[in-house]
């Protein structure tokens, strides 16, 4: 960040009075911006015990598996979002089930929500940031070319949880850079 | 956002080509400014059955009761914000426990994450953004001084999943403007 959104004057990074962390400060309007986390949505969409996973069309990891998510936008819970983005990616209707994972990405800056979902019907599509999008049993999962950790992670939870016959919910953490 | 951050130009609201969603867009180096909800991170400590709550030093809801809860910074986990948040406004070590409640308050393009906590030493005093800091047995809890909707929300769940014996979480959703 180099200038301010409100005004245009150039910003200055230092501790304001009272803060403990060095932020973006307009000395011409006395914004402060203040600069945050970002959500990052999904689900692990079911059909008759087949998971649908997504190709990525687009970078980061052109080319490498993932269930639906992307960033969540103003204006929806994360259900929505969740519900969206295997819209978008999948042209899949999903049902959002339970609360599967949260990663926490701390060199990407951004908090990754994962929730069960079931695929009633299974009719998918690529989208437009989606190169092909597949069934997979889970015997047939591409471990190997699966985009990113909060991807693994969250998939090989879905599936023990599923063998345990159960729900719960699991928090993990990322830090570190991903190699392409 | 008048200004693009990265280079100062005027930007201009509109839909980028493949979004589905206006953006602020910079048309002299090309920058779409995503705008996206914030994560609010808090907990609810407890202490031998009472409840620390925090009055607000601070706008919005100045002198009404919360739970210590604050915008969540990069680089931390949620369970950390929740423990930072503690320290900070009512200069309490807490030790977080199981996620409690997650409330999309979506006026206000927030989502809530609040978890259970413990305050082991009933040890704490009024940070810089809290008037007093006290511990409140159940029965005397301000109900009509609550600064927020999530607050009120999350301490009725953390009440009766306790008097339940049980440890889910619970999403909600606030859509409104809060009077003051």
């Amino acid at each position: 960040m180099n200038f301010c959104n409100q005004c245009g004057a150039k910003v200055d990074l230092r501790i304001p009075p009272g803060d403990l962390i060095a932020r973006h400060v307009c000395d011409a309007c006395g914004t402060i911006h203040y600069q945050n986390p970002r959500l990052v949505v999904g689900c692990v969409p079911e059909h008759e015990g087949r998971i649908l996973l997504c190709r990525r069309a687009i970078e980061p990891r052109r080319g490498f598996w993932t269930v639906p998510a992307g960033f969540m936008e103003n204006g929806e819970t994360l259900q929505q979002a969740a519900a969206r983005e295997s819209k978008e990616e999948a042209l899949a209707d999903v049902e959002i089930g339970s609360l599967l994972t949260i990663v926490h990405v701390l060199h990407a800056q951004q908090v990754h929500v994962f929730f069960r979902a079931k695929l009633p019907i299974p009719e998918f599509a690529a989208g437009t940031e989606s190169l092909e999008v597949e069934l997979f049993r889970p015997g047939d999962i591409p471990w190997h070319d699966i985009a990113f950790p909060s991807t693994e992670y969250t998939l090989r939870r879905y599936l023990e949880d599923k063998a345990a016959g159960q729900e719960p919910h699991h928090f993990a953490e990322v830090d570190r850079r991903i190699s392409r």
